[in-house]
């Protein structure tokens, strides 16, 4: 859809899981010493199955809207009495969201009991749907206005970044840092997306922005790095609540203090080296 | 050859190969802990070495068939009478095949008893093949109509993802995620060049496809992936197909459960450590 | 700043980081078995943080100073009544500097006790204010002379080839081999925003570049290697010179021999094989 | 040195290196469990040291060839007289000579007794160097005939495949693939090197190519992966060497069988470890 909703739409999916793993990653990491037994395991798959199955669904949203607004193709690809294809935009944004669908899919098989899906394929799904929105973007520009293009080729550097960062976790699995990245990039990309819609499609009418002037393509580059740097501050004051909160947790328990270097130690044990020789986690 | 049979050869295979390690792969992974004895290591080189000798024969007949085709260029390379060198592209195809031979002449080299070729070395040379394959079709449609240049420049992207996920398997031996992801990326190479067959080349006459229409460049661009999409697909019905296959040949036997967490613990030990100093694997 | 400061300034501020790094990091390695006690680790994380405050110091002077010259924006992004933005050369440098802001940030909290950030967070960090500064750079030069663009992609070879090091940095900390592969790219790059300087705006008047002449662009390329030698030399001479120091210190305490030994030995200990799983280091 | 002794020593100078460590590499790695005592490591610095000195006098030889040959600039850079640059294709090629004289330096500091350079900045600086070749060259051929431009972005496949594979060995000392993999690429630039000196500069006169021939690019690109399969068939064959000669040489001893497990397991100690976190060897 190219209009102001189509840009939206996937601009607040990526928001949403952006921040939800802005706040969960942290969580993970910090509460790891607090909660030793048995229970963690079983208890913190839960969520994982959920968050598959929210993506599967927020791309089969997706992939609905593109089809079945009021000028999309209705899943029709061939007119065969004019000899064209239909909507090759809709089906292109419905290829891409089926991607994440497929991806979704991996995650809820990876976490489900009783399935032994080789872990660091749910990444590898992650990173191979955010290549292919990443290659769709980029033959998808052609031939446009300048404004346009640049301000699309922006977003191929977070996507290009998010896709790379994703991969390097197929091999370092449960690597805090890749984990706070990938949730910037796709806050990035979040806020991105909804820029772009602000910018080509400006929703409360007003006049539309003059897209060969070489400053608006100066001001829309430094703009995309503004964004960044709000997308570092949120994780920033998410990973500080999620401090907080679980600092607060342990006070009440049993007040621990080396939380930090008892993650770390657990770590050095056989199951982690097993992870890094694998790319794989301990189940 | 440029011609529908040329493609459709190189094209047959990529998918017998892609669809051979998508059954392959899974079952070596899955059936580690089931046979865990010394007959295990014997009994799993005969395929390494069978299928290293498929390789160099299907190399030998690509070279065979782009020499000794009617209009070939039968191992004339210049003609000395108009000074001008003889049918190039039927000798750029016949270097492709060459390096698929050579790397499976190393893979027979490397399962061979006796000869000790340093492991890893197979898959730089599969890897070397795939790379050289990509850099000869990025030469080679220099000043072709526009859907030519596109069709052959999306299959680079199959291929230079699988050329660097086999080097990536230099040094990560026995990953069950890259295998599984250049069996995929194999059979996407696969199905595609029979796509370009069939674009290119219609086999049963019919209208060609008009080469300058940006549509149809587009909806290439999207067929492409969903050739990606179908190979994932096949990939996981495979691996399913693999698992309930050794499900019930573990039932049968003793019925041992944990089949997953025992492959890796085994993966602990210190030879494996070995491996991955060396980018190699216990032999 | 479009001018000899604007260069000369971010100039001194590489420069003078790449010197400190190229005496630090050799100090750090050489000196590791020297002083085994408990001591060492809070002594040495004192000037960690004076860096990363300096770096942080070093960003809001320069964000100040694109700002506030004369002919700067002054805080003013956009012109109400021609409609059109302000001053974006200084809007795009004063970015530049904020992610260094940013970078030097985070390498406080690093290093504070009491805040338990994920060891590595501070090298990503870094990493993204130099991939920032390249991807504005190489935005930056669009339509400008042929002898400006040509100085400023040189530019960013150092950049690019500085962000990916950083970035192995997060998986590969204390990597002495990586330390000062960084050092010497921050030397070239503040010594050549000097050269950029001089060439694009001698500051002592005297007849300008011809920039369209091919023979100054040869010289400009060969040039450039020249200030990397000179950089590599500057980094011999500086570790040369730590060296020296480190053994008149032990000579003076007890004359232990075995110094590289002891380091590497040291090293192998289960914290440090924890450090590469997580990619942070013992704290 | 536009002509064909230009490209000739530069070509021997690889092929030299290039077949030098095809048989150094192997020898290494079969013999590492026949010589098991004290005495290998001092033993096998030697040739080590030496190579460096070899790398610093060839580099030193190719600066003094390029500066005085009798249209060379004999030091002169810049003529005052005519306010221009003098000779800048020689200055270029000696600034390239010149940082393989500083990686043959930095060999001969890491492997002298008594110095300590940190264990993989040999590798790193053998890298740059071949960088700083790439760069230079993708720069060198602006403006040149396409046959011209095209052979010579034949040799930048080989260059910086080889300055990947090189910067690889950083962080994987000691792995055989690499190393051979090394060895076959600096053949292959050796003989490409001899290659661009028959097509532009035929020796023997003869009538030159037809520089804008687009068949003749075809055959050159497809030439230079030939040139590859020799290399490797090289690489192939002095590995056999070297493993027939060691097999005679382990039976006149004392006939141990498993020389290649024993290698492996002899990797997986302490120091081997340390050396993967270092990215450096035990010493």
């Amino acid at each position: 859809m190219a209009n102001f909703k189509g840009h939206a739409l996937p601009g607040s999916f990526f928001l949403l899981f952006g921040l939800w793993w802005s706040v969960k990653y942290p969580l993970t990491y910090l509460s790891r010493t607090v909660k030793k037994n048995g229970q963690r395991k079983k208890c913190y798959q839960c969520p994982d199955v959920i968050e598959g199955a929210v993506k599967a669904s927020f791309a089969l949203i997706g992939m609905l809207a593109e089809q079945f607004v009021p000028d999309g193709p209705h899943l029709h690809l061939f007119s065969g009495s004019d000899h064209k294809w239909e909507k090759l935009m809709n089906w292109q944004h419905t290829t891409m969201y089926l991607f994440y669908g497929l991806s979704g899919v991996v995650d809820i098989l990876t976490f489900i009991r009783g399935v032994k899906v080789p872990l660091g394929l749910d990444r590898l799904m992650l990173s191979v749907a955010v290549f292919v929105e990443g290659f769709l973007f980029y033959y998808h520009v052609h031939g446009r206005p300048e404004l346009d293009k640049h301000i699309h080729s922006l977003l191929l550097i977070a996507v290009f970044a998010g896709a790379f960062s994703i991969l390097m976790e197929v091999f370092q699995r449960d690597n805090l840092v890749l984990e706070l990245f990938r949730a910037s990039l796709t806050i990035l990309q979040g806020s991105w997306f909804w820029q772009i819609g602000f910018v080509l499609f400006p929703p409360w009418g007003g006049p539309a922005w003059d897209e060969t002037d070489e400053s608006n393509i100066m001001f829309i580059t430094m703009c995309f790095f503004w964004h960044y740097a709000v997308a570092v501050l949120i994780i920033a004051v998410n990973y500080t609540l999620a401090y907080c909160c679980i600092q607060r947790c342990k006070s009440r328990n049993n007040g621990e203090i080396q939380l930090g270097l008892g993650v770390r130690n657990q770590k050095c044990d056989k199951s982690s080296c097993a992870a890094l020789l694998n790319g794989s986690d301990e189940e």
